[in-house]
């Protein structure tokens, strides 16, 4: 029998609990022995729930007690999930953790402690939710030269664009109702300014390279900007605005960013909609993979935990994981060759001639009920470039990246 | 240094070679020792390739070499296949395979072997090509109770149905260029009667259930009987028609088949065209996940193939594989619940009362260029009861499975 602990008791360590007592047959089948939850630490008291009788709210009796081998973290935030996670491997159990800020953050130095103490750190739910895309990387496309790596990995952007995008909703609207169904925070900074997107591409582009991805150095764009008027000329252009976590190997080196970015009808994350997730991966054998799933929510985001409680009890010894602490070196988005669609105000008669100087042939675009102004999108071109026109161009209201390649 | 052969030099054998050589860096990274190829069989020579330096013609060169610790087996067909895997195995060398019918005839005897000796018998290239589907259901999804995996699991008839919706060709004409572009072999049945996907489908049911899933008793349908006209039909409905791969749960037991289906936009495999492959599965606590790719190809073959291969000399000692010998007891397919699309002759004046009193209430359709028929389809029955009443109707042309479920 392994016994294991859950630090936290809030939406997913309830959903763990629930996961592995609901498929309790399973889930030790799977594992090879009885899993079975010996402890919960919470600050909190939850009176007439069966978890009492395993509720603790001090974290040393977990860290004390040897019965215990594998300890899942699901309190979410770099303090105190970190010391709480640092003296539980450093104590010899393995830890599992849905928490992105806690990965991103310490991701190699607690991936050095398990290496060293023979146990394993794992962090699937971290990225995707129920989607096994850590796994995928770690063990599954061992054989290719990842290309490129693009993801749809915040769900409740996804669904803001998705709602702006189906109901014409402004950016304020999809908010407050993202915020009513419970999908976005009440201070939802994280979300829609794209850092959660942000930390996500981070740790897999740590993983997929072996070298450690500084978030921080990430170049992240939100949603924040994206209006209602964006879309109605999203809609002329056959295309949808997807917030895009992405990661490529270009002529100047690797490029990871986070920015909203238009999608044409035949791109694999075109249709993944509502707070779903999708991660696309192109090998340079494999060709064009895509996984896809529930990127959230308490159930499926407690899957990936239990699938990681398994894999730990299962793995008596480290199972490597190749993320050194050496930090990867970033390049500029500018390298990165696009098209990109712009947003400028005037009439096309007078402005096209310059705009022609600038970006050279573009297509032009009106959207219904938008005047005063007209849209264009550029031939592809790097991010440089574009910025160099952009910069002089006069009365240009926005611009919006646009992945309109022939070959994905 | 971990020492490698490779028995076949055809499509796959090449590419593993190909894959093997150019991304030697990453495989011996990722395989944490270089990985060498010392050996290849094939009856054939290879005058000026430069596999000649490591090729062999006699199968005891690999077998008695003490060297070699993993064998890649990617021949296809039942025998030699199984003769020189089992003699490799025995020999204490773990295995790679591509090979399908291998796998869904032998895969129990294989995976014991494999455990008695503490080596690896490894088959993710079998299912699905580059699709790591074999490795997510066997790591990754195993803290779900899995209700249903459907998957376009064969590239050539996906391609044929794809073109048949496009272009609007017939059957002759769509297996006629899937043969000019070498996706059918001369002998298509395997693919167009169903065999292969069924086979597919059979070891992901085995794998999933952890007991043995006898392809034969699969019940399998191909689409020779598909027309232009059922297409007709499809569109007018917004439907799409699929050679669909399914196993699932039943109130009445375990159902897996092969057989075209006609599926709405809303379904997740609805948009996986022309010889791409794609698996949706559903667990009870992930909800739905979807994974997609180049289900066949040389290279995408070949990188599941090599990822195995690092697994392989990754895994010094056996990584348990659920699946025994005891044959899973499948329910009739009479038990699924679905929608049926009928075509029959005459007009909707004259037969709609006598299919209103077989089928209760049904939606009718009719294609355009198509005339002395109609369609129907009727609301969710069970199969058996569709049967009862398909069997008595007058004028009955053909019926095709519709998968109208409202929740995915």
């Amino acid at each position: 029998m392994a016994n294991i602990a859950v630090l936290g008791y809030g939406t997913v360590g309830s959903g763990v609990y629930e996961v592995i007592k609901r498929n309790q047959a399973i889930v030790s089948r799977n594992a090879g022995e009885e899993v079975n939850i010996k402890r919960v630490l919470d600050l909190r008291d939850f009176p007439g729930d069966p978890v009492e009788e395993v509720l603790t709210h001090d974290f040393n009796d977990i860290l004390n007690d040897e019965d215990i081998s594998v300890v899942v973290e699901v309190m979410g935030g770099v303090e105190p999930a970190y010391t709480f996670v640092k003296g539980c491997l450093e104590a010899g159990k393995s830890v599992c953790t849905s928490n992105k800020a806690l990965v991103a953050a310490k991701g190699p130095e607690l991936i050095r402690i398990a290496r060293e103490k023979d146990i394993n750190f794992f962090f699937e739910a971290s990225v995707g939710g129920g989607i096994p895309i850590i796994r995928a990387l770690n063990l599954c496309l061992t054989a290719d030269d990842i290309e490129e790596i693009s993801g749809i990995l915040n769900g409740t952007t996804n669904y803001m664009m998705t709602k702006m995008a189906d109901e014409g909703w402004e950016f304020e609207e999809a908010l407050k109702t993202a915020q009513d169904l419970g999908y976005a925070e009440r201070n939802p900074e994280a979300d829609i300014d794209g850092w959660d997107a942000c930390r996500k591409i981070a740790i897999l582009t740590s993983l997929y390279t072996g070298k450690n991805t500084d978030y921080e150095k990430v170049y992240t764009e939100g949603i924040t900007k994206i209006s209602a008027k964006d879309i109605k000329y999203a809609k002329e252009l056959g295309l949808r605005i997807k917030l895009i976590a992405e990661s490529q190997k270009t002529e100047e080196g690797l490029v990871a960013m986070v920015a909203p970015i238009m999608l044409k009808k035949s791109h694999p994350l075109y249709n993944v909609d509502d707070v779903l997730n999708a991660v696309y991966v192109r090998g340079n054998v494999l060709g064009p993979a895509m996984f896809f799933g529930s990127g959230a929510g308490k159930l499926p985001t407690a899957s990936a935990v239990v699938s990681d409680v398994i894999a730990a009890v299962k793995n008596k010894s480290n199972v490597m994981v190749e993320w050194d602490d050496e930090d990867l070196e970033l390049s500029s988005v500018g390298s990165v060759k696009r098209s990109f669609f712009v947003r400028v105000s005037g009439s096309e008669a007078e402005k096209l001639p310059g705009i022609r100087e600038l970006f050279g042939e573009v297509s032009t675009v009106t959207a219904p009920g938008v005047t005063g102004e007209f849209g264009f999108v550029t031939g592809i071109m790097s991010e440089k470039e574009f910025n160099k026109g952009y910069d002089k161009l006069d009365g240009a209201i926005t611009r919006i990246r646009v992945d309109n390649r022939e070959e994905l």
